[in-house]
């Protein structure tokens, strides 16, 4: 691999020294390292490969770090790492002490913000804008690069439609290639498509309806068309807009052709494109498959099944629904706020709606769960994928603090499987019709039972389940993260000293068994796979105090700190929720 | 007052038997009604006199309740109210055992959905029209009604992106006065205010780029062009969008006149429309004003001082600062989840930011808080208004989840002061830069403190205070509810059996206070005005159960159930927050 351009360049000031016409060298060289370390270190791909002419454009015209610039949604901020001085450390990308998949600002200064959710970065570069105004600096630049498929979430109408009316002076840039993870949705994505396709004259545009500087839509792989419109920009003050169609994947022809199966591809052989997926039989499914399978399986039969997804149909697998019955299988894009009131809306009128949302993307929907669910009590049916610790994604993506956000609601069911099985049956359980909200929330990833396509069996809400009986110790699980319970009990517990009780339910809390244990044991240790403070753990002591008891209990589960990235298995012995640190706390007891 | 047409209708059904040419004469009578019990018995006026032109239009042409009608914040909703059998009942509006200020489902069936919040109507009535698709019924209309205010809010903006490429039989009704309860502000409004004025042809149609079918903008105190109108777009299939422009407090001249005043006036004089206001000589001030006036006295100081607030600058008094000092205090609209990264990307370039938002509220940018603030230990100031029982706005805005859901984020201080002078030194002692974001809870409504304007002094973070000394029985109080404790044992303990320490630092907690406490009394109960499940109690608890402590703790605070409307004291009473409540708590000890 030739790398004479990219061998010399450590930070952008080396790159502004580069000759403008050496910079297509130096684009296929960028590209060339990213392929070679991702396809070897895994990561996400297709978005960073898109922007690398944007990213070089952007480095060399404006004055990074003192001009500050934000992407939005970080993963395709690989090719800014790699310039911003971390080419030596690129290939530790998403590993345990390596450096984060997104931008983060602890890591450099060119990291301004810390992107791991989408549609923030208009908001944090405006405020960031109008700080430099405050201050006086009227000649500093601020720039956020955001894709069509994040700037139809509200969040970044939000931003606009403030900027529009600033002096500030904001730079947004619009990288339009059509696609997030899946392909992007909407209205507002039909109507950049007619804007690039020119059947949208400028004078009628939206953007320009909001008081920005519009300008393009130019091609973002052309470095002249982006450098002088660079340049003109950066002398221009106050907020403007400079749309550019890019091709997510750029560079690999398997990756611009398959573009979701290359969001994140995993390892692949950077030459021809190919995946190397590993063998996959027998293995436990993922439970993002047991949902998307079962919710198929019961929407054959159940005309009233409406699923929804913000934007995750391929990740949450809700796809093979959305495959047979695209009627009723929608994806909305990014936007859970609309997502969870939509489903309220139609849950008024009987549907059973099965409305999965990341973990740690429902906290941006949590006042429609409460406001528009909850409180008028409707069976919302709410997937919470990823929950817990998801790994490599890191801080910005555990679903750890759904326990302690959702247990505070009234009404709500909170429900953490402890298999596939349980899953399903949930599902089932759920679409015959609950009469309250519920969230079902479960992990990334595969689960432990190979065989999981059994008959439909009926969950009887709020009821506990005992897998171990002992005497002295009871220790109380919540979800998947019982599995290691059960392992490290069986590893050291050959006396009967230890009962294992699985309370699925975090609310209702089984109040029949808590009695029941809290009368027949000496001790009391729960266990959960999420923050401990005001979690499961923290429900057991609210019954204990209400109830008199005071017997000794522990809380397992995350401390109260932000959890970095890393391996699932590497997060769970940092916490202390491995099987080994597990039976290290039992073997104390 | 003549109500000779009013007085025969109780349901839609009665007033379509009207002739048309007599519906402004309904529209007086329901006018005089609507002013009439306000002025006496307090409540929301401007939004609802604005729409009763198109209130009665609305239920005129429509087959509600077949028609699915949704009334975005739903305060605009009392003709609705009144037209919708409950004219009877209508002079308990907002009063405990009454009903609700807004459409709830539980009150009648002409409330599709229940609208406390603002811009979610869209995509409720979007998910009732996808429903009705589903089910075949492809003659029922689903109607939005949503002001200006309302539908700059990003969610609102999802609903729309949605709705355009939907086939469903959604009408969006832009009730477009300039104002929500403060004047509209962003670049939406001014594209609309062009709109209104003519200086945008309809070609160049934001909403059209969105591809509804647009109409518009008409006089919305016009029934001729309403009902024309309303008529033609029934018989329309697919997403359609009316432009309607309204005067809020329409037909009585001071509240046109003065829109902010009038928005929820109290009690007034319903011929001349003079607000009645109680004389307010040495009463203690609101922590409202106590926020307002303090704020703008350090930023008088202190340059990099910004305070954000999202469309309530009367209500949260940052009007103060507003008016001096136009430039650094900002109302940026119904955009929490913007205002909360906004104030994250200013604190990233050293400003000091106080961002104000309703407690409820804040419910909206709990992502943003966690993910933009919390993780990047963004040193942003939180000033939550309205935390605690809210009183008549009831159960859709009471800010009692709060401790729970913001105690569970790393890096996050959570302080509610005991009063107005507490609240006064945090907010100068946050100015001076605590390295951590912090969340300040505090009341709606007057404090307890008279002179309250004494010189600033430093709190120092997550100090306890000890309030009485006893020996037995310690009661740890979060907040201004501690008050309420502070007279319960001064009314029942002269024995020195009670002691009672202000926790105001949820978190991080007094450590060695609580081992103190914990190691020379015999029991604990803790009060606080939120929810116990996950609340401040419930650290306690946590506390207790790593350190070993086995005495009996009580946790009160709010059950695990929503808790309707009624004065703050009744509601204090119906929970057991009241005086005479804790008295006799505390006098079984």
């Amino acid at each position: 691999m030739a790398t004479s351009l990219l061998e010399h360049i450590s930070f952008p000031s080396d790159l502004r020294k580069i000759a403008r016409e050496k910079l297509p060298l130096l684009a296929t060289e960028l590209r060339d390292f990213i392929i070679d370390v991702v396809s070897k270190k895994e990561g996400h791909l297709g978005a960073s490969l898109g922007v690398v002419e944007l990213t070089i454009a952007l480095h060399y015209v404006f004055d990074t770090p003192q001009d500050l610039l934000v992407w939005d949604v970080g993963h395709q901020a690989y090719g800014h790492k790699i310039l911003t001085g971390r080419k030596d450390v690129f290939h530790t990308n998403r590993q345990y002490d390596g450096i984060s998949g997104f931008p983060k600002r602890s890591e450099s200064v060119y990291d301004t913000f810390g992107t791991g959710h989408s549609s923030t970065a208009i908001s944090a570069a405006l405020g960031m804008a109008i700080a430099s105004k405050l201050k006086g600096d009227d000649e500093k630049n601020h720039i956020a690069v955001i894709g069509d498929a994040s700037i139809a979430a509200g969040m970044a109408f939000e931003g606009l439609n403030h900027a529009g009316v600033s002096d500030a002076n904001l730079l947004v840039i619009l990288n339009d290639n059509a696609i997030g993870i899946d392909p992007s949705v909407g209205a507002l994505k039909d109507y950049l498509t007619s804007v690039k396709e020119g059947r949208n004259p400028k004078a009628n545009n939206m953007i320009k309806s909001l008081n920005f500087d519009y300008s393009g839509p130019i091609d973002g792989h052309d470095f002249d068309a982006l450098i002088s419109e660079l340049e003109r920009l950066k002398k221009k003050k106050g907020p403007k807009f400079l749309h550019i169609i890019t091709t997510k994947g750029k560079g690999m022809a398997l990756a611009e052709e398959h573009q979701v199966k290359y969001h994140a591809p995993g390892k692949f052989d950077k030459e021809t494109g190919e995946i190397l997926a590993k063998p996959e039989e027998n293995l436990p499914p993922k439970f993002q498959d047991v949902f998307g399978l079962t919710v198929l399986e019961l929407a054959r039969q159940n005309l009233k099944i409406i699923g929804i997804t913000p934007a995750m149909p391929t990740g949450s697998s809700l796809k093979f629904m959305m495959d047979e019955m695209p009627e009723r299988a929608i994806d909305v894009g990014i936007a859970e706020q609309h997502a969870v009131t939509l489903s309220a809306g139609m849950a008024t009128q009987g549907m059973t709606v099965f409305c999965n949302i990341y973990s740690t993307f429902l906290q941006r929907a949590y006042d429609q769960v409460i406001h528009d669910v909850a409180l008028q009590d409707l069976p919302v049916i709410f997937c919470l994928d990823r929950a817990g610790l998801v790994g490599e994604d890191g801080a910005t993506h555990h679903g750890v603090f759904d326990i302690a956000y959702l247990r505070c609601i009234p009404n709500m069911i909170v429900y953490s499987p402890l298999n596939e099985v349980e899953l399903r049956n949930m599902l089932y359980t759920a679409s015959l019709g609950l009469n309250h909200p519920i969230a079902i929330r479960y992990p990334r990833g595969r689960g432990v039972i190979v065989d999981w396509q059994k008959s439909f069996e009926e969950i009887e809400i709020g009821k506990a389940k005992r897998l171990r009986k002992g005497n002295r110790v009871a220790v109380l699980t919540n979800g998947f993260i019982g599995n290691n319970v059960i392992e490290a009990l069986g590893n050291i517990d050959n006396s009967g000293k230890f009962s294992h009780c699985d309370f699925a339910f975090v609310k209702p809390l089984d109040e029949q068994v808590l009695h029941d244990i809290f009368t027949s044991h000496e001790a009391v240790i729960t266990v959960e796979d999420g923050v401990v403070a005001g979690g499961f753990g923290s429900g057991v002591l609210e019954f204990a105090s209400t109830h008199g008891y005071c017997l000794p209990v522990k809380n397992i589960g995350l401390p109260d700190q932000f959890i970095e990235h890393g391996t699932v298995s590497q997060l769970q012995q940092l916490v202390g929720l491995d099987v080994k640190s597990l039976e290290f706390i039992f073997g104390n007891y």
